[in-house]
């Protein structure tokens, strides 16, 4: 990525509001849930239903999901590898920004490649960086079919498109792995709110 | 700005968390307080001591700092009419992604164009943006050279800086507009904190 030359003129403006300022606020620490996975693996339906139960036990959090991002803040971005990475890259940078406001914050996204997942680590911090593999195999996404990207995948219709004519590395090293077709979604969504209840230190 | 042909096998995904329930969570509505002014003007300035103060009140905010966002998000950006109104473009799209998730956001963007600022307001939307012209004279900002910048682009040696080799387009119908050569940073934090509180409904 080109880094313009006049970046030497932009100096870092600090926040007078700490981290621990903001966790008195608000009773919790922030944290990035990255969720990873296969189209049709639950991704943004457990985003979601994440959200509203995190919302409903008066914790605060947003959910970054692929589809609306790409409406909205990536909309000039496409599929290619080069694309899927800056996808990526603005979406750790916005995560960074939400957690740095004291949010909870879930990623519901592809994000196939090791190498941009690790980007996104770093641009977050290790420390707030949570890592979810839904690791729902690819024939029972396919079977799912929601929707109905994998037809069209098969057919042709769609380029690049993730475990039929593009690569999905899976992590070797997530924080959990939830496999969507052995529980339900309700069972997942406790054990998520469980896992943000013990990481993120509530009152 | 290209949009992909993939599009339209992007399906917007509706949360279940409604702006009613954040309100209900948090106890005020979201904003948007969009400053715009010459460098100088004291935008940075101003947004974080308001930061500072909306925390201690008990109310969570965000800045999104000209500098802070072109050393992450938008570091692969210039200062072209292109990159910057691509700079507004992302800045609005996020404040958008922050509002929905009920917090207060300040921007601090010279953000020089009118057509700019027009598409903020709309990708933000107009009932959630409210802008702050600060309208401190440029021979104030420039006596102050906060950053030694005017200096520089005097001398040529930084070029398309808003103000000397660069326009910049006055709001016509900010919402609110201050210059802070004829008030305390105090003042101006304490009559922003007014307005936030009567805007945003808070208990």
């Amino acid at each position: 990525m080109q880094i313009k030359k006049e970046k030497k003129e932009i100096v870092w403006q600090n926040s007078q509001v700490t981290g621990v300022d903001r966790q008195a606020l608000l009773g919790y620490q922030s944290l990035v849930l990255w969720f990873t996975g296969f189209s049709g693996a639950g991704k943004s339906t457990l985003a979601f239903a994440l959200e509203r139960r995190l919302v409903t036990h008066g914790i605060n959090c947003s959910v970054l999901d692929g589809d609306n991002v790409r409406h909205g803040l990536n909309r000039d971005l496409g599929f290619s590898p080069l694309d899927r990475s800056e996808n990526i890259r603005r979406v750790a940078e916005v995560a960074r920004l939400m957690i740095d406001a004291g949010l909870i914050v879930i990623t519901s996204f592809i994000s196939p490649y090791r190498e941009d997942r690790a980007m996104a680590r770093s641009i977050i911090g290790a420390e707030k960086f949570f890592e979810v593999y839904l690791s729902t195999a690819l024939d029972i996404c396919e079977q799912r079919d929601t929707k109905g990207l994998y037809r069209k995948a098969r057919s042709g219709e769609l380029p690049c498109f993730t475990g039929i004519s593009s690569p999905y590395e899976a992590p070797e090293d997530a924080e959990l792995s939830i496999d969507t077709s052995m529980r339900s979604v309700d069972a997942c969504v406790e054990y998520l709110l469980q896992t943000v209840i013990n990481h993120c230190s509530l009152k």
